[in-house]
C-alpha cells in the first residue's frame, strides 16, 4: 500500500486512479493492513470485552503466562474452568492470584475501570447448579457489573421464589441457572420485565442427557423473550448480560 | 386333562401321580385351559378395566362393530382417536351415538356400575393442551371417577395455577397436561401431597420435537413422586388415575 | 381474608395475630386475591408486553375475536402464523386488518405509546430466511423500537456482511436470523460489542434436521456473549430485544 | 403487612380497603409472609413427604451434617446415591448410621410415625436391576410402606413370573423395576389391576444406551395404565408409589 | 483373455506364464468373463432367491413389466409395497394378477418348484403388526415354505400367547412381528427352541419414534438367540427365514 | 390341586367340574405346579441352551460359584466378557479353568454331548472386530457346532473377500462381524444363499457412535435375508446360529 | 478514502501516516471499497463457480427471472430442484428452457466457455439413487467437465461393479451415489486411487433414517480418502468435483 | 487354473472352451489367482497410498513391528494415534522413531520418492484444533505434498483469517480444520476457488456433541463445493488431499 502512497505522492497517481488500485488489493492485504495492528491493540475496543482465559485443556504455566500478559496489559486478567490441582500449580508460579474454587475460576490484579453498567441478578435453581451461577456472577463482576445473588429457589418449592421477587427486580437483567427440567425460566419469564437470559446445567441424571432436556426446555419455553446459552456456559451468559447491562449504563 | 381327570375318577391313577401328570402337561393346554374362559369373560374382571376401542387405523364399520359388541355386553362403550369425519360416517351407522369433538371421543350407551373412585383433577397448562386432558377427563369419567377440570394454569401466569390450588386438592389423585417445556408438573409436585400423573402433549414447535422435549423434562423433574405417561396418551392416564381413585374407594 | 380483617377492625384480633392468620391462609386463597385481578388488568404492567395472538392451530374466527378483544383495549392488536388464507377468511370478518404476507403477520389498528426504545437491527443470512426475520421486525415494531433490515449477508460472501457493518452497529442490539449452518452470528459476534440475538431457522435440507443444526451451531458458537432462541421463533427474539432495547431507552 | 392491619385496627382503613390494599402488595411480600415460616416447619405437611438427601455431589461432611438436621427434627433421616468409600467416611463421622450397600443408602435413626399406608410390591426382572429396585423398596419402607419384594421374574422366563403372581397381588401398588428391553411392565400390565409404576435401569450395553431403551419401550407399553419413572430411579418411584398406597391407607 | 489362450495353444506361453499373465488382467475383464453371464442368468443360482419387486416408487407399468419378464423366466413373480391404487391400476395392464391388500402383494403366476424347506409360524402381537405379519406370510410361502399364522397374541394377555404355543412349535423357525414396546420376542425366546426372527413395526405413536423403541427393544433383549431386520421389513424376515427353512428341508 | 383331585377320586367331584375348578385356579398355581420344577432342571430342554454367565459386573466369586455349579450337572461351563484380571482372580479359585484372552471367555471343564449341528462360517472385517468374532466362534463350539474362523475380509480389500468364499461357504451358517460402516455383510448377502447373522461392533471413531453406525448399515441392508443381533453381541450371534444349524443337523 | 489521498497528493499527509489511517478505517468502507464492484462482477471469478439457481421454494417468476438474468450474462444458466409442474410453469414464461425431469433441473441456453477440466465418474448403487446421480452429472456438464454415467453397480451384486471398474478408472474424479447402507464408497475406496466424494441419498426405510444411516455410514468408512457431501446433495458433489478436475486440467 | 491351461497346451481343450470354464470358475478361485499376489506387493500400486498404522488399540509390540516390515520394504513408515506414553515405549523397541507429540504421530525413515503433488493449505480454526490440523499435515508431507500451515483464523476474528487469504491461496487444495459450530469453511467457501476439505473436530463442550455439530454445521454449509471427512479424522483429509494434489502435479 505504501508503494501506492508514494506515487501519490509523487504525483504519478491520481487520487481517484490511487482508490481504484487500492480498491482491487486483494483482501488479505486490505485486511492485513487493519487488521495486523488491531488484533493486540484493538480487541477490547472492537467487542467491549476484555479476553478471558479458558484454562481447561491449558497447562499451569499456559495459564500462568496468558494471566500475566493480560494483567501487564489491563491491570486485572481472569480464568475460567481451573480445577483445584491446576489452582494450586498455578499459585506456586504466580503466587499473588486469588482462586474461586466453587467457581472454578482464578483472578489475576484486579480491572481497570470499565463502562457503566446496571446491576444483573444471577437466580440459580438448586445448589447443584450453583457452580455455573457462580461463574457467572464473578465474571459478570469482573467485567464492571454489580451481581445480585439469589439461590436456592427451585419451582418445586415455588414460594421460595416468589419469596425473593423483590430482590430479582433490583436488577436490570436477569440470569436464570437451571438444570434438570429447567422449568425456573419459563416461571420468572411470566413474572419480570427484564431481559431473561437462561442457562441450562448439566445437572440431573437419567434422562436429562447431560443438560440437553434442560437447554431444550428453555427453548421451549411458553414464555417469550426468553434467551438462552449453551450448556454450563457461565462464561457466554455474563457476557451476555453485561453487553446488556451497559445498554442501561450505571443505574 | 379330562381324559387323566377320568382316570384319577376311575381310580387308574393317584391324586398325587395326576398332579404329576397335569404338571407335565405343556405349557399352551394347561394356560388353554385357564386362560380360553378368560378372554372374554373375565378380562374385566382381571385387570379391573373394560376394552377401550382405539379408533386411529380403523375404519368406521370396524368402530362401529366393536362398540355395538361390547355395549350390548356391558351396557357402554367407547372409542379414542376419531376424528370429525369418521364421527359423522360412524352415526349414520350407530345414530345414537355422542361425539365428543374436542377429545375425539364417541360414547355409545352409558356404562353399568363402576366400582367407587375418588375425584381426580385433571389440570391443563395451556388451552392447546385441551384435546388431551379432555380425552383423559372422559375417560376417567367412563370408568366411574368424578373429575374436577382446571385448564390454562401454565406456569408463565403462575399466579393463576396458585388461585386454583384448592380446586385441584379437591381431588385424590392429579393428572397435568403440558405441552412445549412442560414445567407444570414440577411446579405442582411441590405444591400437593396427591399421586401426579403427567402427561406430555405435542404442542409447540421447534426444538420442542413433537413432545419429546416436554416428555423428557417431566422424567428429569426435581420434585419427587411424579409418574410420566406416554406424549398425548390421555387414554393411559386416565386408566393409571383410575387405578389410583379406586385405592381411595369413594370419599 | 375479610372476615379476619373485620375481627381486626372490631378488636377481637390483634395485627400481629392477623398476620399470622393471614399467613396461613392456603396459597391459593392469597394468590387468588392477589391475581384474580391481576389476570386481565395488569398483563402487560407485570412483563411490560402486551399479549400477541399466535395464530397457527386458531380459526379466523377464534384470531377475529381475539384481536378486536385485545385492539379494543389496547388501540392496536397483532396475530402471528397466519397463512394466506387464513388472512383471507380474516379480512372479511374484519375489514381493517393489514396483512404482511411474508412474515404472515396480521395487524389491527394501531398500538397505543410504548416505553421508549432503542433502534434494533435485524440482520439475515439469505433470503429464505426472510420470513422469519420479517416476522421478528414487524413484532419488534409493533412493540415501539424503530428496526434497521439488513438481508444476504450470509458468510459465503463476507464481504457484502463487512460492507454493511455501519448499519449494524447503528442499532442498539442485533437480532441474527441465520438458517443451515449459521454461521453468521458467530462472524457478527467478533465484529460488534453489542447484545446478539442468534434466530436460528429451518431452512436447509439433508443433515440440517429442521434447524437442529442452526440451533447447535449457534450455542455452539466460539464467539462469547451471543443468546440464542428457538428454530423460526422470530417472535421471542422480537421480545427479547425490545426488552433490552427499552434499558437503553430513547436514542 | 402489619402497617395495613394496624391501620385497620385504628379504623383508618375499612376492612374492604385494606383487602385491596393487600391484594396489592407485590407477589414476594405476601408469598414471603406466607413462605418463610412454611420453608422449614412445613415442608413435610405440604407435601406429605420428608426430605431425603441426595448423596451423589455431597462430602461426607455435608451428608452428615444434613442426616443430623434432619433426624434432630424428625427422628429419623435417610440418603440415597452412597457409595461404599463415602459410606465409611460418614460411618467415621456418625457412627450410629446403618448402610445399605446393595442400595447405596444410609440410615440414621429411625422415622417417626407415618400416615397409614397399603402395601407395596417391587418386582424386579433381573439380578442386575436388583440395587434400583432395592433403593425403591428401602426408601418406601422409610416412608412408612410394607413392602414384598419379588425378584429374578423376567419375561425370558414368564413361568417364573406366573408363579409369583399371587404374592404380587398382595399389594395395593406394583413397581416393576426392569432394564434391557424393559417387558416386564407390559406383561404384568395385563396380569393385575393395581397401580403398577415401572422404573428402567441403566443395565444393558449395546444399543440399550444407558437406559433410554427400557424407558422408551415402558412408555411405549401396550398395556393401558402403567405410569413411568426417570432411569434408575428408585427414589422417584417409591415417593409416588407411597403417595398412592396412603390413599388405600392401612390395609 | 482368449488372445492369451490362443497364444498357449500355439506354444507361444507356457501355462504358468499365461496363468501370470491372467492374474494380472485387471479386475475388471475378470470379473467381466465371470459375471456378465451370470447377472440374469444365475442370480437365483447364486443366492438361491429369485428377484422380488419392490413397488414403491415404481409406476404401474414399470411393476408390470417387471412382473412380466420375471414370470416369463421362471412361471410366477411378486411384487411388494402395492397400494390399493396402484393395484387397480396395474390390474388393468396385467389382468391375471391376484392383491393382497392387507399384505399390499400383487402376485402373477405360480412360482415354480422350490427346494424344500421346513414350515415357518408367523406370529402377531396386535391386529395393526397384520400386514407386515402378512407381507412376512405370503412372502415367504411364495419362496416354498409352508407358513402357520398366528395372531393377536400381545404379551399384555400372556395366556393367550401360552395357548397357541403347541401351534407356534409345530414349525421350524418363528418370526415375531411386533410394534410399539415390542416385548413379544422376549417372552417367545424364553420358550421355544427354535430359530427366532424378530420383526419391529411402525405401529405406536408418541416416543415410539416410528418402529424405532420397537426395534432397539428387539436387539436389547434379555433372551439369547433372537435376531432382528430393520422395521416393517417382512420381506427380509421372509427371505431370512426361508434361507433357514431350507436347511432343515421338507418336514 | 391335590385336594381337588382327592375329590375326584372320592367321586365328590366329577371330572368334568373338577376341570372347571382347576382352570379357575389362579395362574399362579398352575403355573407353579408346572414351572418350580422347571426352572433347574427343564431349563436346557425346553430352549434347548444351556445356560451361560454373564462375567461383566459379577464377582471371580460369583463366576467362580456359578460354573462350578454349571459344570458339576453339565460337564462343563463358560463364562463371557472377562476381563484378563478377574480370569486371574478366577484361577487362583478354580485352577482347572481354561481362559481365552482375546475373546475374554472362561471355559471349565468339556460340555457333554450336544444335538447334531452343522459348520458356521465367522466371517470378521478387520482385526480390531476379533475379539467379538472369536467370542462367537467360541460360544458356537461351546454349543457343540465346527466353527470356520475367516479374518480380514473388509470390503476396502474387495479381493481378500472373494479369495475366502469358498471356505465361508462351507460352512451352512454365515455370521459376519464388522464395525465402521459395517459393509461385510451386504457384500456377503450377494454371494452366498446361507442364512447370515450380522453381528455390528462397536469399533471405530469419530461419527461410528460407539457402534450405532454399523448396526443401522447392517439393518438398512441392500441385500435381502439378513437378520442383525445387539452391537458387540457375539454371544447371541453364536447361540442364534446353532439354533439354526441344529435344524440342519451334521453334515 | 479519497480525501486522504488527496491530502497525500497535496503532500499534507506523508505516505506512511496515510497508510495509517487508511488502516483505521473502519471495516465496512474498506471492504465496501473492495466489495461493492465485486458483487456482481467478480463473482465467477473469486470462486470460479458461476451462480445456479436453487429452484425449491422459489416460484415459477423467480426462477424465471433468475435464469433470464444469469443467461444475459453468461450465455447460460442452471436451476435446481425443479418439479415437473413448476417446470411447465416455467416453459410458459420462458419456452426456450430444457427440462431433465429425472435430476429435476432446467437448463436455459449454452453456457460459455469453461477452465479445461478432466472427465469425471459419477456412479450410482441403485436405480432410486438416480435423481441425485443425475443432478450431479448434469451440473458437472454444466461447469464443464466430461462425464461418465456408472449406474445400478451396488455391492449385493460385487460383480457388476468390478465388471465397470475400467470405465469408473478413465475418469480423474469419482462420485459414488448410495442410499441405504451405502457400501459402494467403501468397496471403491479400495479399488481405485482417484479423489473419491461420497453422495448419501435419502433411498430407503425403516431405520435408514432419511439419508442419516447412508450418511453416518459413509463418513465412518475404513476405506481412506473419501471425502462427503450432505445427503441428496448432487449440485454439492458436482461443484466439488469440478474444483477438482481442474486442478487436473484436459486430458 | 494352470491345470486348464495345460490342456490347452496339449490341445485337449480349445481357447475358447478353455476361456468358458475359466469363466466358470467361482470366484474365489480368480480371485485368488489375481488377489493373492497383491495383497503385499500391489496394495500401494492399486490406490496409490502405502500402508499407515493406525496406532490406538495396538501394543507397542504390535506398532514397532508393523512400522519396521513396512520401512524395510519402502524406506519410511508412519503411526497415528499413540499417546505419549506408547511413543516412549516404542522408543525402547525402535530407538530411532521419530515422535511428533502434539500431532500424536510416530515416523520410521524416510518416505521413498512419490509421485509429485501440488501444495496443500492446512487452515486451523483455534488452537485446539492444532493436533488435528498437525495431524493432517504430517501425513499428506508423509505422502510426498508441501503443506502450507496456517493456524488461529476463528471466524470470530474475521480480519485474521481475510490476512491470510493470499497464504491459504498459494496452494491447490485447501483442508480446513474447526471445531464448536465450525464456520470457517464457510466463510473460506465464498473465498477461494481451490478443493475445499473440512474436517470437523471433537473439540467444544455443551452441545456441541463432542464434534457432531461442527460436522453437521460443515455438511450444511451454504458455500458449495465443500467436501467433508469424519470428526477428528486428520488422516483422512490428508490421503483425499493428496489424491487431489496429484491430479494437479507439481507447481
Amino acid at each position: 500500500m505504501l508503494s501506492v502512497l508514494e506515487q501519490v505522492r509523487a504525483g504519478a497517481l491520481s487520487p481517484a486512479e490511487a482508490a481504484g488500485q487500492l480498491s482491487d488489493l486483494p483482501y488479505a492485504e486490505v485486511a492485513h493492513a487493519v487488521g495486523s495492528t488491531m488484533i493486540d491493540h484493538h480487541r477490547e475496543l472492537r467487542t467491549g470485552m476484555p479476553e478471558l482465559v479458558f484454562g481447561a485443556g491449558k497447562t499451569p504455566e499456559q495459564i500462568a503466562g496468558a494471566l500475566r500478559e493480560l494483567a501487564r496489559r489491563a491491570g486485572g486478567a481472569i480464568a475460567t474452568r481451573v480445577d483445584p490441582g491446576k489452582a494450586e500449580a498455578l499459585r506456586a508460579l504466580v503466587p499473588e492470584i486469588v482462586f474461586h474454587e466453587l467457581a472454578r475460576i482464578v483472578v489475576l490484579g484486579a480491572p481497570g475501570p470499565r463502562p457503566p453498567a446496571a446491576p444483573i441478578s444471577v437466580v440459580c435453581a438448586g445448589t447443584s447448579d450453583l457452580p455455573v451461577a457462580e461463574e457467572a456472577a464473578l465474571i459478570a463482576e469482573f467485567l464492571g457489573a454489580r451481581v445480585i445473588r439469589i439461590s436456592d429457589v427451585g419451582v418445586a418449592g415455588i414460594h421460595r421464589l416468589l419469596a425473593r421477587l423483590d430482590a430479582i427486580r433490583e436488577a436490570a437483567i436477569v440470569v436464570a441457572v437451571a438444570g434438570m427440567e429447567a422449568a425456573l425460566p419459563s416461571v420468572l419469564g411470566g413474572l419480570v420485565d427484564r431481559p431473561l437470559i437462561a442457562v441450562p446445567t448439566s445437572v440431573g441424571y437419567g434422562v436429562s442427557l447431560d443438560g440437553l432436556v434442560a437447554l431444550a426446555a428453555m427453548l421451549a419455553s411458553c414464555a417469550l423473550g426468553i434467551t438462552v446459552v449453551n450448556i454450563d456456559n457461565g462464561v457466554g451468559a455474563a457476557v451476555a448480560a453485561v453487553r446488556m447491562a451497559r445498554l442501561a449504563g450505571a443505574r
